[in-house]
C-alpha cells in the first residue's frame, strides 16, 4: 500500500517568517520512513522540478535544518510560476525520471491551485503519486483554516510596529498612516489594533479591503479622531478598493505591473501612502502628516517571530508527511481551532482550498467599517506568541502651576 | 556647595527605542539625593517648561519607571521647538518660580543646542543652575561620542530587516531598495551591512550622505551587481545628495516641508524610493524592482531593542545626575569606547557638542563610496546586543540531473 520512492518538497509564492519550519517539519518526518529512498528539495518551487534543480535533503544535517527552520523566507527559494497543462507534463517527466512519489508544496492559495493541477495531471496519467498542499500565507486568506502559518508572525510584526508608532505620535503629534500588505483580506492590517492599550492609543482608524473605501468618509473619520486626540494613527490595507471594487492603489499607479497570476503590484511602492497623506494635507489642512508603507519586512522580519506560529508551521509540515506516508492520502492540511487556545489538523480535498480567498468575517469589523471589534482581538491574541510586549506610560500626578499663564 | 531644589528632566527631538532608559536612569539617580526636593518631568520638552506642564516623578513607582524604561519613544513626550532668547526668558521665569536647580535634557544635536542656550541664559541671569545634555539619536551623529544611545537599537532593527529582505530577494529575485533614516550621517544606513553573512548576500550596495550620489554611477553599480548575483539589494540614506550637495529627495519633492530647525522633511514619504525604483526600471530595463522606505519603525520598534544600547542609555542618564548632583557641573555626557568592548563616560563642555554633526569617517567607507568596510562592521558589531540573530542556508549537495534538458 505504501509507495516506495522519493519525496520532493518545494516552496511557492511570497515567503513568511516561518515557512522554513513547515519545510523542516516535512523533511524530518519524511526521513523517518523506510519506504522513502530520498528527500529532495526543489529549488525555486515548480521551476526547480522542471529544471531538475533538486537538493538532496537526506544529506542535510539535523542541526542545520533546525537553524534554517528559524530563518525567515523560503530556504528552498520560491517562484511565482503557475503551471498550465504543458508545464505539468514537464513536471511529470521529471517526477517519473527521479522516481518521485510524494510532493509537498508549501504555499498560499495560488500555490494550492498548482498542487491541484499537478495532482489532477498525475491521476489522469495513472502515475501513482501523492501531492499535499501545506498552507502558508501572511494574508491569512486560505479557506477552511482558522488561521494560516505565517500570519501570526507577520501580525506580531505589524502590531509591534504600531506599539512604537503609537508612542512616537504621542511624543510628536500629527497624522500617521501605515500601508500594510493584504490584497483582498484585511487580517494583517487589522493586527495593528493589538497595539492599542489605553483608550486614546492608536491605531484610531483601520481600513481593510472587505469594506469600500470612500474618500469623504475617510476624511471625516480622520478629522474626528484628530480633533478628539490631537493626533490620528491609521492602518490601511494596500488592497483597499472603492465602492466599484476598483483598487485605490491601481487608480494611482501609472505603470501597472501584473504577475503571472494576474495580480497587480501593490507592495514595494510608497504611492498609496503618499496619496492619502497629500489628501489629508490638502483637504483637512493638517500640517504634520506622515505615511509609511511597511514593506517587505512584514513577511520576513527575524526579530519578532511568534513562537506559536513557529510551532504550528512545524506541525503542518509534519502532518503533511504523516497524511501522505502513513495514510497514502492527497489534499491540503487545514488548521482548526479546537480550544482556547489549542489547534488540531485535518486533511481536506485540495479543491476546497485551491484558488479561493477567505476574507474577514463581518463580526470582526465595526459597523462603520473603520475599525475592528473585540471578537477580532480575541481571535488574534493567542497567535502573537507567548512573550508579546506591551507599552507602558508614566502615571505620576501633574504638578500644580504657579505662574498659570 | 550642593544646590537644594528641584530637578527637571525633559526629552526633545525624535524618539528612540531606549530614550526612556536615560530618563529613568536620571530619575532614579536624582531621587537618591537628599538635596533634591522633587524630580519633575516636563511634558513635551521645553514646551512643557514654558507651559508649566510638570509631572511629579518623585511620585512615580519604581516598577512603573522600569516598565516605561523598556518602552520605546519619549515617555515624557517630545518637541521640535528650538528656544530663542525670548523663549529662554520664559523658561527661566518658570524655573525660578518652581525652584528648579537642575535641568537634564535628553536629545540629539538640536536639543543639545537648546541646553547650551538655556545654560548661557542661566549664567547671564546669575541664576544658580546646572544644565546637562544627555545624548540620544538614532543617527549616531553627535560629536566626540564613540556612538550614541538609540543608535544600537535602530541599527539592530535595520540590520534585522535586511536579514529577512536578503532571504526574500534570494527566494524571489529582483532589485530591492530600502530608504533608511539619516539626514547627514550614514551610520544607520550602513548598519544594513550586518545582514551580509555569505559572499553573495545583500545588501550589495550602500549609499550614504557622506559621498555624492551620482545617478550614472549608481545605475552602473546596480547593473554590475544584478548581472553578478541575479539580484541586487540596496540600502540608501534618505539624505543622499548630488555632487553640489543638493538633496536628491528635495529635488523630487513638490511641497517641501521645513521644521523649526530648518530641516526638510525626508521621512514619512515614499518618494525617494519610488524615484530610484523607476530610474532602474526605465534605464536598466529590469522588471522586478521594489522600494521600501523603512519609516518610523526604525526608531521605536519594540521587538528588536539592543540590550547593550539599553544598558548604555540607562548609564548616560545616571551619569548625568551624578555629574550635576555630586560634582555641581554643567555639560554634555559623552560616551567613549575604552575596550573591545567596553565604554566609559565623561562630561564635556556643551559647546563641543551643540549644533554640530559627526559623519562617517573615511575608513568606514570603501573607495567607490558604494559600500562599507570591515572597520565599520567591527565598530558596529558590539552595539547590536548579545543575542543578535543570524540567517542560515541549506547546504546539502545538489542531485545529478537525469533528463538534462
Amino acid at each position: 500500500m505504501q509507495l516506495t520512492g522519493k519525496v520532493v518538497i518545494a516552496q511557492g509564492g511570497g515567503p513568511t517568517a516561518v515557512i522554513n519550519q513547515s519545510m523542516v517539519g516535512a523533511v524530518l518526518e519524511s526521513r523517518k520512513f523506510p519506504q522513502i529512498t530520498r528527500v529532495y528539495g526543489a529549488i525555486n518551487g515548480v521551476e526547480g522540478i522542471v529544471n531538475e534543480q533538486f537538493m538532496d535533503l537526506s544529506q542535510e544535517t539535523t542541526n542545520n535544518l533546525e537553524k534554517v527552520a528559524a530563518t525567515p523566507a523560503s530556504g528552498l527559494l520560491s517562484t511565482r510560476v503557475k503551471p498550465d497543462e504543458k508545464y505539468c507534463e514537464e513536471i511529470f517527466k521529471v517526477m517519473k525520471a527521479h522516481d518521485v512519489r510524494y510532493f509537498f508544496y508549501i504555499g498560499g492559495n495560488d500555490s494550492s491551485d498548482t498542487v491541484r493541477i499537478v495532482n489532477d495531471y498525475a491521476k489522469a496519467s495513472h502515475y501513482d503519486f501523492r501531492a499535499i498542499h501545506i498552507p502558508k500565507t501572511i494574508d491569512n486568506d486560505l479557506m477552511l483554516n482558522d488561521h494560516t502559518p505565517g500570519y501570526g508572525s507577520a501580525a506580531r510584526y505589524v502590531s509591534e510596529a504600531f506599539i512604537g508608532i503609537n508612542q512616537d505620535t504621542r511624543a510628536l503629534p500629527g497624522v500617521y498612516i501605515a500601508v500594510i500588505m493584504g490584497r483582498h483580506a484585511g487580517f494583517l492590517t487589522a493586527a495593528a489594533s493589538m497595539a492599542k492599550k489605553y483608550e486614546d492609543d492608536g491605531p484610531h482608524l483601520i481600513y481593510v479591503p472587505e469594506r469600500p473605501f470612500i474618500v469623504d468618509d475617510f476624511l471625516a473619520d480622520v478629522k474626528e479622531q484628530y480633533e478628539k486626540h490631537g493626533r490620528c494613527v491609521i492602518a490601511v490595507s494596500e488592497g483597499i478598493e472603492d465602492e466599484n471594487h476598483v483598487s485605490i492603489a491601481a487608480k494611482l499607479s501609472k505603470n501597472v505591473e501584473v504577475d503571472a497570476h494576474g495580480n497587480i503590484q501593490l507592495s514595494g511602492s510608497g504611492a498609496l501612502g503618499d496619496m492619502l497623506s497629500n489628501l489629508i494635507k490638502e483637504r483637512l489642512g493638517i500640517g504634520r502628516v506622515r505615511a509609511d508603507t511597511l514593506g517587505y519586512a512584514q513577511r520576513n522580519f527575524i526579530g519578532s517571530i511568534s513562537n506559536v506560529d513557529q510551532i504550528e508551521a512545524r506541525e503542518v509540515g509534519e502532518k503533511a508527511a504523516q497524511y501522505a506516508l502513513l495514510y497514502n492520502r492527497d489534499g491540503s492540511v487545514v488548521m482548526d481551532r479546537v480550544g482556547d487556545y489549542a489547534v488540531d489538523y485535518r486533511l481536506v480535498d485540495i479543491a476546497e482550498i485551491a484558488g479561493k480567498t477567505k476574507t474577514m468575517p463581518a463580526e470582526f469589523l465595526n459597523a462603520r467599517g473603520n475599525n475592528v471589534t473585540d471578537a477580532f482581538k480575541n481571535y488574534l491574541r493567542p497567535l502573537l506568541g507567548t512573550n508579546y510586549p506591551t507599552a507602558h506610560r508614566l502615571r505620576a500626578p501633574m504638578v500644580e502651576k504657579i505662574l498659570k499663564k
